[in-house]
């Protein structure tokens, strides 16, 4: 069966067409121009389409957006980085113009089925995924399969609470390359970036070592607190934070043995994800049945 | 068919045969006396369970006990609260005391599990069960079966960190009734108990209502945190410090409300926990397959 991923993010949306092999075969990608409106972005997805799979050969199509979505009802709800797309009825319109079944999902949810079944959690029971760039998500996998929640809230790790004591303490307060990149201006100046932050690290800065000894601390915590909820068998962490820094995984995984109960620090498994950025493509595309 | 019940705690041990429908028809209770040694108490087990079947009608025996445990192998490994029974191979040497199979798990799992199929937490297909006494302990139910993690160690939310900033920051720490005991002594006196530190926030003495309201936010934010991780569609709440102050549960949906993202504030429940004291005797007993 050929199937058809869509990953689509604030910047790039990405088409792709998969064989029955689950070989990536032909792959579109284009500026999302979120602001210009819903119809304009429907009418690029089409032409995006078209143009991966013009001999129509696709089953269905699986797409990977940010959320908040009513997954249920295949509707965009009022993703902050999507501005021209609240509300869109992104399923039955795509339905109605290709005349092909559709689903939708969560982008770091598709991004965690694609990393649990092919990309490095492959061959786990549970796999949660959590990826680090301008905001933090996640995914937690089970058995090969999404585990959502009762109101397809699980995993929104993002708005998980590391510091209670602070007004902003949420994971993505304190852990987001959006906060790195705000802590890089204002050491280093406004044209600063999360990698220039990370560039003083290497070079021994003393407030870049606090900064990152602090990120560690709260990411450290809030892996304890998911091990303590839901004890999965591997944690898979990707997205740029992490894929340009790859060494920050080992060292999570000491603040973590130092945090977890006694009898735990022995099963303790982290794992940069290993499909970068077409995790989400790849994902999409798994979610057509 | 007819089933056993054992709850083992720090205090007491309570044995219960339950008949084919599930009511429980005979009874027993002993204190646990943990420091004698494992011998004494299994012999006081089997005599326990004589006196509640002495027709042996059981077909197999469920216990629920404090952790961790080996569960896989039936052990009971080093429960802090039982240090005469470290290492205690407690289903095998009961199953060859008395010749029926035994099932072993951790104690407020098998509340969990009670609370979940005939408790507050009936009819629900995902239910965070959380008690809170001299612990924080918990359990996952969903669609009827435990959630145990990849190596048992799902639930244990008494080490969740709720503030990252704290030496002793965790959920245990910050929430438990040992914790409330503890600042009940500080501000009222060496022989208080936290039954008196709710004494005198009903009297709104401003230093008690400081505690619990501090209370309420670092439960709360515990609560915030599950609920990104694995959206439950429940809380069941129960132990002592819950059952004594059930209208800590409206407050605590106070604070969780405010935390949580917009889309999920409307759909948040908590319930206070049903069964009392004899949850983890009805949930032991449906381990028995």
């Amino acid at each position: 069966m050929y199937r058809i991923g869509i990953d689509i993010g604030a910047t790039n949306m990405r088409v792709g067409l998969f064989d029955p092999t689950d070989q990536l075969v032909a792959r579109e990608q284009s500026h999302t121009e979120a602001t210009s409106g819903a119809t304009q972005a429907l009418e690029k997805l089409v032409r995006m389409i078209e143009a991966v799979d013009p001999e129509r050969l696709a089953s269905g199509i699986g797409i990977g957006a940010p959320g908040p979505l009513d997954v249920d009802n295949g509707i965009i709800l009022d993703a902050p980085n999507l501005p021209g797309w609240h509300g869109l009825r992104i399923r039955d319109e795509l339905e109605s113009c290709v005349g092909k079944a559709v689903f939708l999902m969560n982008d770091a949810k598709v991004a965690a089925l694609a990393e649990a079944k092919i990309g490095a959690g492959a061959g786990y029971s549970s796999v949660q995924y959590i990826t680090v760039s301008t905001g933090v998500g996640g995914g937690l996998v089970c058995d090969g399969e999404v585990f959502a929640g009762s109101h397809q809230h699980a995993s929104e790790l993002g708005n998980m609470i590391v510091d209670v004591s602070l007004k902003n303490g949420t994971l993505e307060d304190l852990c987001s390359g959006t906060t790195l990149k705000r802590e890089s201006r204002v050491l280093f100046g406004k044209d600063k970036t999360a990698a220039d932050l990370f560039m003083h690290y290497d070079a021994y800065h003393p407030e870049a070592r606090r900064a990152i000894a602090r990120w560690l601390q709260h990411f450290g915590a809030a892996l304890t607190s998911i091990i303590q909820v839901i004890d999965p068998e591997v944690f898979v962490l990707g997205g740029a934070v992490i894929l340009h820094n790859p060494w920050l995984v080992e060292e999570l995984k000491t603040v973590v043995t130092q945090r977890v109960y006694g009898t735990m620090k022995e099963t303790i498994q982290l794992k940069v994800a290993s499909l970068g950025d077409n995790a989400g493509l790849y994902g999409a595309a798994m979610l057509v049945k």
